[in-house]
């Protein structure tokens, strides 16, 4: 298990290749956002985006799922206070592939509680193209080295 | 069908009650959050929080359905830009009931695309407690209504 101590700025992890299919598409829409450009293949043929595209929520289930994955399932996590900004850049459609990339920003020690860490970090997803489809930049905590006995 | 010329600054939307089941709690976080203390009973139940907890995330998606109920499917929405911020301030747990509350901050006419306006909400889910398990600070696009012909 690795702990706080053990991250570095500038760090970068890597996740992926992610296939997006259009039955999860609809189906996560479905219960989370059900809006027509999310789960009505006829009107999002007839919007500006030509077909479904992904719900944002969505597209940040599959970054975190790949940044667990990827990162968090190997270090001691906490749960997470939360997330400073996230902007989805480009439409994520069925047959995309998605790519995971985490960018240690910034590692602070939490005052109040000697026992964790706040990292600072810039994930991005990008598609097979290339584009970028997602940035967020969460705050998430990790437990600190326990101290050897003396 | 409503527009982003039909919102007020200081309008408040409700919804809810959303009951949390711990089924669902499970089945998300098997896809998107695999974290211990997200499905396995057994870890959670050892962690200083006592028992699972919800992904952060479903907590998120329960708000967004909530909040395309309560809003997004009377007004013409067009996919979002982003969120600004998000803070997870209590553990949401299974058998818990959640509320939403949206009020409206501010409201942005496009400079670039006259035929749609910026909306700035802040969006809270409190339990039957009243406690507040979640603030979201979204960044949502409206349709303007479309002018009468001359």
């Amino acid at each position: 298990m690795l702990y706080w101590e053990d991250f570095s700025v500038g760090q970068v992890f890597e996740g992926g290749p992610r296939p997006v299919t259009k039955e999860e598409i609809i189906a996560f829409a479905k219960r989370f956002d059900p809006q027509p450009f999310h789960i009505d293949e006829e009107a999002a043929s007839r919007s500006i985006y030509g077909g479904l595209i992904a719900s944002g929520w969505h597209t940040i289930g599959m970054a975190m799922r790949m940044l667990v994955d990827a990162v968090m399932s190997r270090y001691a996590a906490i749960p997470a206070p939360g997330v400073d900004e996230a902007r989805w850049k480009k439409p994520v459609r069925p047959g995309d592939t998605l790519f995971l990339r985490v960018e240690i920003l910034e590692l602070i020690p939490s005052r109040s509680k000697p026992d964790r860490g706040v990292v600072r970090s810039r994930v991005t997803l990008n598609n097979q193209k290339g584009e970028e489809v997602l940035t967020l930049m969460p705050v998430n905590l990790y437990r600190r080295r326990p101290a050897a006995k003396a």
